[in-house]
């Protein structure tokens, strides 16, 4: 008896992710910064709106300390939920009110608090592989079981006849994730309609609501006018948004988001109720209280997209003329690109001789394509072009 | 099957302190603000000591916005840890090297995340009454049973006979709270040192590492020059101090504490593995990143004490006087005051008679007294000790 050995091997097992952006650093003291071209990690390269920090500057001259540092209810400040219930209903027509809205300390929490409120012993949670990691460890956590639903390899939608095949009676919910870490790819409408038929059909086959969490970080990280990203609780009634404003605000290290509940929710004031309740458990007081008070000025603001557009064009431009086979990205800041070769680990040993850092898709819980993460400097990109050539070279000459 | 019934029942029970600080705002609504004694709330009534502004504005406009606000690695920025471990060295004589400190979301996460990263099936935790009330749910939550000592009367230190009876082969570890809520109390050097003997024996007889959290919030609010606040790793090589810069820096609602792990922690590299992988777990990605980056030039500030001072001696004067008992506070924010009659809830009910909002100890675990947050306006409490002098004549005539 000493120390718990779940909370241990978590703990010790470092994410590839991690091993990789660390091993670049170590590269990087050799043969310096320039000539390492890492591509491991969704950590935003481009600042935040200047709203942002106007905002803050603004609050700290003119707000009264005690109240702007100040303890929040734990669902959050009402004023603030009140601006966001106020920001989806006019760009997503969706009623959702300020008691529907809990604050959190960024999309993590949000789905962790979500997945504690929800989750029953023998529970199973479903998601669609490629998956993001974490995935695995809040599920397993909150009690359920993670069941893994392998893609559709033409678009990386998703596969309906696996995914009826892994509904049982113990299903308590689905995540997804659109735009997609790491795939890039935003599931259109037609795939939420069908997806969302197909659990109104379960939940009333099995007798209990299913529920869908959409975990929504890069939900305004898209780059063509023609991407629609559906907002879901427009289609499921049981739908639990799981946002942060991390990626759209680039303040990732801040820990601000929300879970949203629509009025349409069954159950709507239990299921708030156990939101509350899961925040209380896992010892989230109130959502950073500074962070949430600048929310109201800086709903619908977004950092500047461009150089993320400009990335995702000039890599999978090359990366597809020298061979190389692409997920189109419609969103995100990730490049889903399949290996020349089976062994995707193997790719990414051959990409470190180029000094090219990429994470496998193993890491997904899927086998054969990488991850670029290209939320980095375009300098960089185009220092790294001619290794990803030689690369292709070695692979298709 | 639909959602989990403890997270509900968590959600749904109000504390009996939530229901009276909402009683006083309806009650404010009928006859006024001014009208209404709430002492129901641990609240810090003053600002944060000017450092805090200063140090937000000068790091929003001469930082890096994509560094101040990104992802710190998960236990926390490097340069932070390393000048609190500095601090700590320096002011405690403190062995806790930078890889010891781990950056959390205030003093909840502290323990929440310290809770999960030992426990295991079947272990307890012993708390000493009275005791903050969420410690019941941190404990359970992380899968363990509360095991509660009660007081000595007499100055509400430690009942070492009874806690010796509460130890068994299953005790994970120990909470202690001092300057405590909600009684005020500075556990001196004495009772440490026993405490800290009782456990290491207990240790050696079970053979295995009995833990002792330290629940430090309040480090810094002591009144009289006399009064030391022990540092408890120095007693005891099995510490995790779980700290919070809530109160001594006036910030409860940015949520920024951390977690130290002194050199001499037996195991010490796999109880910090085992935190990181129960912060992981329970969903905190970082403590906030500019949160944690004012911190280094903040350390050895504290809000100005002088209220709190003026606070404690007024209500202690004046109370005992009227002819109440009262524990004398020697730090934190709250006056610990015996019932005039057994049924400490009767009693707050009777006071609300007067307008006074008082919280009954029984929710801390204890029955026969009130809390009295005295964290507050002075001018409320001029105005409030009237109505203390009418409610004691109401029981001393």
């Amino acid at each position: 008896m000493s120390i718990n050995p779940s909370m241990l091997k978590l703990g010790q097992v470092r994410s590839a992710i991690r091993e990789t952006f660390e091993y670049g650093n170590r590269r990087a003291a050799e043969i310096g910064r320039d000539n390492v071209f890492d591509f491991s990690l969704g950590n935003p390269s481009i600042p935040p709106p200047e709203v942002v920090s106007e905002t803050m500057l603004n609050l700290l001259r003119n707000e009264s300390p005690v109240s702007l540092h100040g303890y929040t209810s734990a669902a959050g400040d009402y004023a603030v939920r009140e601006a966001i219930s106020r920001y989806l209903a006019s760009n997503f027509q969706a009623s959702i009110s300020p008691d529907g809205i809990y604050m959190t300390c960024g999309a993590a929490a949000s789905l962790t608090i979500s997945l504690h409120a929800l989750t029953e012993d023998g529970d199973e949670w479903i998601v669609f592989a490629p998956y993001f990691p974490e995935y695995r460890v809040f599920v397993e956590n909150a009690g359920a079981k993670l069941v893994v639903v392998p893609p559709e390899v033409e678009h990386f939608y998703i596969d309906f006849d696996a995914f009826k095949k892994a509904l049982t009676p113990r299903t308590k919910g689905v995540i997804v994730n659109t735009p997609n870490n790491p795939t890039g790819v935003v599931l259109p409408r037609s795939v939420i309609e069908t997806l969302c038929g197909i659990l109104k059909e379960a939940s009333a086959t099995f007798g209990h609501t299913i529920y869908l969490l959409t975990d929504e970080p890069y939900r305004e990280l898209v780059y063509d006018a023609s991407t629609e990203v559906p907002y879901i609780p427009s289609y499921y009634d049981a739908t639990l948004v799981c946002y942060s404003f991390s990626k759209s605000l680039s303040l990732p290290g801040d820990r601000i988001g929300y879970i949203a509940v629509p009025n349409t929710m069954p159950q709507k004031a239990d299921v708030f109720a156990a939101i509350c309740g899961a925040g209380r458990a896992l010892g989230y007081v109130c959502a950073p209280s500074f962070m949430q008070k600048i929310i109201p000025s800086c709903l619908g603001h977004v950092s500047d997209l461009e150089t993320y557009r400009t990335n995702r064009d000039l890599l999978y431009d090359a990366l597809t003329s020298y061979g190389f086979e692409c997920v189109y990205p419609d969103g995100a800041f990730y490049l889903f690109l399949k290996s020349p070769t089976p062994d995707a680990k193997a790719f990414c040993e051959k990409a470190k001789e180029y000094e090219l850092l990429l994470v496998p898709s193993d890491s997904f819980g899927f086998a054969g394509y990488v991850r670029i993460a290209y939320c980095v400097d375009t300098a960089m990109i185009m220092r790294a072009l001619p290794a990803f050539k030689q690369l292709a070279l070695s692979y298709f000459h």
